[in-house]
């Protein structure tokens, strides 16, 4: 049987429990049997916004999807190209083949839309919840942060003095 | 017990035996539990010298080794920087913390041991028999470039219609 | 007689019945017998600030002034630099040599009066009401901005699913 | 009745008989109605290669077009990108919607084709005669190059000094 | 004696009496006989926060301590890179090999460390008395702000007119 | 008395005797108070051609003019371009205002002319004596280069361990 390959991006600073509820709901659909996980904005790391480099992502992801059996997927860094018109192109090149498209932001809809692809809209998981701001800025407070995140995101996020990293770039 | 990352850079344009042989070596290393495998001038594609995108030569390798059973690995394109000095702090930003190098190029090894990496010779593979620029002309030539590469990869340049795109990039 | 080359820069986001107004009165001056319509911020599309492609504001404005039996201009695309101190020579390296240039901008008459033009400032129209913030906000929010543009430019929104696109941008 | 465009590309280093001959031949095509013509390279200039820049390649063209009554065509530098998995929607975003592509480049062929576009290939000119590269060296050893192009051409190039600027770069 | 070269990084927009004093106090640490002054956003200029290009801001620099009687400096000109997982290596690829980096930014303190180099904090100055962002709003506002710079700096400001290229560029 | 400003470029790969005479020549020109020294292709390193970071090429020469009671000059790596029409913008930009280019490349000069520049050829030096083509090619066959080059050149690159970092870029 053909392998049919959804597409889902994401920046995960870092990858906590709504970024995997939607990767686990899409691998329950049965138009995706393998998932390409884009980490956006690639080329970033060290900023209040955007702390953990790709390959940080990348091993952060690869951990937590490997500990819960799960081995359909691929993990593919996209450098930010500014350049929306040619965006979807820029993805193509660095991603396998792709069938559907799992988005529910609204420019990431209409610029695979207008190359003709298939999109859906995954369900929404609790954003007030889980949001990768929010995390940051507990990170920063010394609040409980590692309840929203799978255990081995904290790990890391340790093991990298990423909170000491974090802390670091909001000092004056 | 703490996993050991190994990385191997190539452009595998396309994946064939060579390669294949030098994974499958260093995946013996007990230095090596985990294998980076980046896609280098991963921006490159539809020329003599690069004809597969980025996405193309993932999908390879991808399914040569899981139909190997190999499962231990990431696949991360990394495109060219062309600024030498840097390059090394550009692969780190793009890939999990990595412990050894595994490279026969002496200007990888060089870059890569002047910020202090372990670096590694694999067992080198006939370089006559196996060679990218010997296999692409091969297809060019109808010559049997199939028995030179894993199933899988021949499967999908056929799919892709990988022949006739190389075949039309050497047209006057 | 010679042709004397007028330079007029814009992003038209869109176009509208006060840029129109520039370009006829520039039209006017005996200093200026062909004018250069330079395209800016040419690589962005899809955004809210400029949500139309370099592609789709050259087309408006050529229907537009065609109709108008104006043939005398060049349709240039720029793209953005960011280097200030060079981004009179990068100008200079996309269009035919200009003799004058019309701004109202004052980095823009800065720079090209530090590079030695002359500078000319044309009359302004009515910002107020005609401003291309203020019309695409109009169209996220149904409002009449079709009067504030010529004919043409409201077809070729509607065409390309401009008004759809615009709406989709702003959507949380 | 609906426009119809086509798109062609060249580099016209110089633009000489042969590019005029087939885009006069293009113009007769009835599915044809203006044509987009790209400035390739555009960002090029002052090598032996690409001695003029883009600017000065446009006012080449539109004096010669204009001066045989053709006025139903764009001219739109495109700078390089040398990632050809990107180039063709790059392309599509600084120019207005085209429905065909005429061109005997295979390469170009491929990559419009792979986009769905449909692809004419226009009659060859004597490329013997007509070439680029032959006329710039003609340039350069004082060979009459002057009727291979268009009289606008030769103006042009007189009057930039673009003699002088060829003789310069081959110089030791 | 081996040389110890020392690391400062600012924008320098202008060079301000805090930051000679900052220099004065390096020079006087042991650990550092000669000073690497790197002049970051070297790219910038003609903007409210950069007005200066990069070699007016070195022709600054280089006037103060040549009168003051140092000698023992490197003034280079940094690019910004907006990747900061590489701008260490961008920045070690432009100067001479340092031995201490001197900085009170967090950031440049974070990424220095994570490469291993030694890190010192100088004294800070005054400042709110001594700010680029206070200076550029002073020159504006026709407030005294020469009396914040060293007499050279406000010299060349002067030469170059740049006086008025910071007023226009706050100009509607 | 007013300073007077000559700009003199190369790449300085490595700096040697014939570099150094032209630097020595240029400095008696009464025309000529101070020298700007641009490192070109400052970007690049670890190659054949350009083995040495510009930070390397910038220690070179000033220990050299440094030990010859030389002090009235700036060295400033400028990075490549290519894009020929906005390069001498890009130089400007990076370095103070200058007054005389010293050029015998015929490209480097057009370029300044046709930006206004007053251009003088330095004399030239013994060129098949002293190149840096002929210089890295034997560090690498072991022939005496070090007479080729001053002492502090010499001590540099072993100290950096520049001898055995061109052998390695020329291995198979």
């Amino acid at each position: 049987m053909e392998s049919k390959l959804g597409l889902v991006i994401g920046r995960y600073q870092p990858f906590h429990f709504g970024h995997l509820q939607v990767i686990q709901e899409i691998l329950t659909d049965p138009e995706c049997s393998e998932l390409v996980i884009a980490i956006g904005s690639a080329q970033e790391s060290h900023t209040l916004e955007n702390p953990f480099t790709a390959g940080e992502r990348i091993l952060m992801i690869d951990r937590v999807l490997k500990n819960l059996g799960i081995n359909n997927y691929f993990l593919i860094p996209i450098p930010d190209l500014n350049r929306y018109a040619v965006w979807v192109a820029h993805v193509e090149s660095l991603v396998p083949a792709i069938d559907v498209v799992y988005t529910n932001n609204s420019l990431t809809k209409r610029l695979f839309s207008e190359r003709g692809y298939k999109v859906k809209s995954p369900k929404l998981y609790d954003r007030k919840k889980y949001s990768g701001t929010k995390i940051r800025q507990m990170i920063i407070n010394n609040e409980p942060w590692q309840e929203l995140v799978p255990a081995e995101v904290g790990e890391i996020i340790s093991k990298i003095n990423g909170i000491e990293r974090l802390k670091e770039l909001v000092k004056p």
